[in-house]
């Protein structure tokens, strides 16, 4: 690995695409803490292979993931691996907040665009289309499920500042990641996410 | 409603796709009970419309659904509204199984194709790519989870012959239906799934 790898940061209710190769590692860091992340991956040959979440779960038994776990395409192919989790409390059951979050379940008349407006625009240079993006892995999203009603809420992240997650890439990717736009998600404040990328040696 | 709707059946392991007009009424039914159908719904103008798991429960904020939910697609429309349940227990967590569920969960060497493999064959011809098959709607499908620990576990279904649920078409869709060829989610065998149209007059 390369030891100087540059933190990048994401500013409050932003996103960003960028590539990873096979082998490199992505360190998603909570700088202020109680702040969301949503990550996509593709494959970057095949942009029609994606993170899948029912595949994930259904081969995890569990929808908590952490450090060792694989998160599985659409072709049940591995494309990320968590190296890392200093919190252990992550969601894979929601969607990108996006204009229709906040329409249906905030309200709100003029609503922003959301992580999945952010994602769209971030990945569309890639060629991703917004159709295609599915359910993220949500760093540090803390989505408590009742086991006898089903119901779930959206709870404080439990990320402290500095808190991380790093992933390794089985293949090579594109990466779409955004600091999250819903209050909710966030213990209603807006807060900016970091990430480096150390480049591996495959 | 037309009253004469005829019953169809889905042989076990097997799986089909059939159209529906908005204010069509669906009635999936498990005629000897603890049979799981996979049920898949597109947007019939435009493919790349389709039911979202995760739109749907975080709108829902409940991973189980039942009679009056309605079942949103990855652009936040209504595609189908759940309008009867005897039951009250179904999946939208789980992408149908398939030939890798059968390799990676339960070892087979030589393995079915599975509901995915259904869904992918009976869709083709309507022009559905098995890359865009997202996580189904797994009627009777018993999944709980474990509020604590995030375990997820499948169940024997809690259908007993005759148990039905039954979806009103909120737009002019694609459907895919299948007998689920997993024997977890089956309680150990594999059993017919019926099904009937009843169209609107709308």
């Amino acid at each position: 690995m390369c030891a100087d790898a540059a933190t990048h940061e994401i500013a409050p209710r932003s996103g960003v695409a960028f590539t990873l190769d096979k082998g490199d590692r992505l360190t998603v860091i909570d700088p202020r803490g109680e702040q969301v992340a949503d990550l996509l991956a593709f494959n970057r040959h095949d942009l029609d292979e994606v993170i899948s979440s029912g595949r994930t779960l259904d081969y995890a038994s569990r929808i908590y993931l952490t450090t060792g776990d694989p998160l599985y395409s659409n072709r049940s192919n591995v494309l990320l691996r968590i190296v890392e989790d200093t919190v252990g409390r992550h969601d894979f059951l929601l969607t990108p907040c996006s204009a229709d979050t906040f329409r249906i379940i905030y309200g709100d008349e003029n609503p922003h665009r959301g992580c999945f407006g952010n994602l769209a625009h971030a990945l569309a240079p890639f060629g991703v289309a917004p159709d295609h993006i599915p359910v993220a892995f949500n760093c540090f999203m803390n989505v408590p499920v009742d086991g006898k009603t089903g119901v779930i809420t959206v709870e404080p992240p439990l990320s402290r500042a500095g808190d991380r997650i790093a992933f390794e890439a089985e293949t090579d990717l594109v990466i779409g990641l955004t600091a999250c736009s819903a209050l909710q998600s966030n213990n209603g404040s807006f807060k900016p996410i970091h990430y480096r990328i150390e480049r591996g040696t495959r």
